[in-house]
């Protein structure tokens, strides 16, 4: 069986709505390229309007998942990844004892980031 | 001449300075990647302790740049992008007449992230 994940944004305040169904996007990516369908998008901001973690991660383990994977659809590893997240998640493996769940890195500076960024620089001019 | 380019960030609060840092990183890989040397790391939010957006654009005009792309190291497009950023845009572009500044679309729901994702949730598990 796939592993549980959580594709996780920041979310944006109410007005920009259309911000935050990027993520859903990104999801459905994420399922066509791999396969897997046992993935749900979440938002850290709960003005988002979107689901949390917590509900997507509860999601998850009613579906029976045992393992999941919480990626950060996060560039850089700020105060949410470093001390706001590992603590849900704490919570949610208490709530959870059957479930097994990882933080995946953040973005970062990867190659594939900057070959975008010449991209929609060279669109820009 | 090549054009001045700006690499925007969002910013986190001082206590994750490293995680600001990683924007100076994404800038020295772009000009090792295009050979521009006209290009800037700058900071929206102010408690980062790095450049600001008028303190980058305002060193390229003072280096003679004449068009400037304002590239948003941000995946999707909240309020900065659709309200914040265009006015201090306008705002630089009346207080620099000569200089023609243009604002890059965000990283977007482009393919490359979802395969940054698909190897960053592989190397989680």
């Amino acid at each position: 069986m796939n592993k549980g994940v959580v594709i996780l944004a920041h979310g944006s305040r109410a007005i920009a709505w259309e911000a935050n169904q990027l993520v859903v996007k990104i999801v459905e990516m994420y399922k066509v390229k791999t396969g897997n369908k046992n993935v749900k998008p979440a938002y850290m901001n709960s003005k988002s309007g979107g689901p949390s973690l917590e509900d997507a991660v509860t999601e998850l383990v009613k579906e029976g998942l045992t393992e999941i994977i919480v990626a950060p659809w996060f560039l850089t590893d700020g105060l949410h990844i470093r001390e706001d997240i590992p603590e849900i998640i704490s919570a949610l493996e208490e709530k959870y004892p059957q479930a097994k769940i990882t933080l995946a890195k953040v973005l970062g500076a990867d190659e594939r980031i900057v070959d975008i960024l010449i991209d929609r620089i060279e669109e820009a001019k």
